[in-house]
């Protein structure tokens, strides 16, 4: 089953900048071989959905590992069975009727 | 890792009733062994990480089966290293402070 | 437009402990006179859309002069036109089908 | 205050295409002048507090009026005290550190 995700992972506890934590999850994502789109609110994410959910378990022991006692992570996650969809066509999709 | 979630599956493309979609999953969750928390906007769920996310897979397979042919799933997950707390926990923290 | 939301707000920069804040929050919702049930994961709230945000945009107000630096919420916002809900039907309905 | 917010709205009951709902609600946002970003999963957003909110709003009303009976919409929202930051800001200072 194919998954588009958003994850966005809030490391608490570990003061007010988070773009380290948020870089160490990025490269688990990447090397996890999943397709992946950082923007200002989260990484979007495509690719199989045991792949997808072991990558972001691996954030959590990453995020963990780097010294973060607590982390609050928003996943949202949209599988289809109509037909496939990647996230660029998402995107072209709303684009097209602007 | 234990982990503590919110559980929101949205049902797309079956109409505005998605009740029965939710019940499924509830069941799906019950089935699994989880403790969970039925609320007005989701289910809270308590359990081990991959025994939760692999219910929630089992969610999207189910509801898929009945006919939805897309979900939209928000998942909040808060896992935590400096202590274990449970559900019942989170709130009565908060209670204790109003 | 009544609304239904759930609620959670994340303090960042002040910590592990966050319930001091989420209270804080929750007596902000209660003063403003709208509808709330506390859960493990948040707080839902049922009222006019105006109101809700209003009290919702305090909460960041007070929790910011608490002397948390960085606030990081998630809102999930329904509404419908075919038929009023109250919060307590939302969970009836699913209920009703297990 | 000033507020980032991803905002990501699930039209429910007009069928599984939803990119026309999604287009009009993008119209909304820049037709109220603020900043977005649209990707894969929603819409990034910058702007004052009441004004991004306000629009937000409007969306639940123009998707309303479009045919849709209900709407689940999903808001990140985030504020800081410490220091001003842009939607570029924060993709940026994960990108540096990858």
């Amino acid at each position: 089953m194919n998954v588009i995700v958003d994850l966005t992972v809030v490391p608490i506890g570990v003061g007010v900048s988070l773009s380290h934590y948020v870089a160490a999850c990025q490269r688990v994502l990447e090397e996890a071989g999943l397709k992946t789109q950082l923007h200002a609110n989260g990484t979007n994410i495509e690719g199989e959905w045991d792949e997808v959910f072991a990558a972001i378990r691996r954030c959590h022991e990453v995020v963990h590992a780097m010294g973060a006692p607590r982390i609050s992570t928003i996943i949202k996650a949209g599988t289809r069975t109509d037909h496939a969809q990647t996230m660029d066509d998402k995107v072209r999709s709303v684009r097209d009727k602007l």
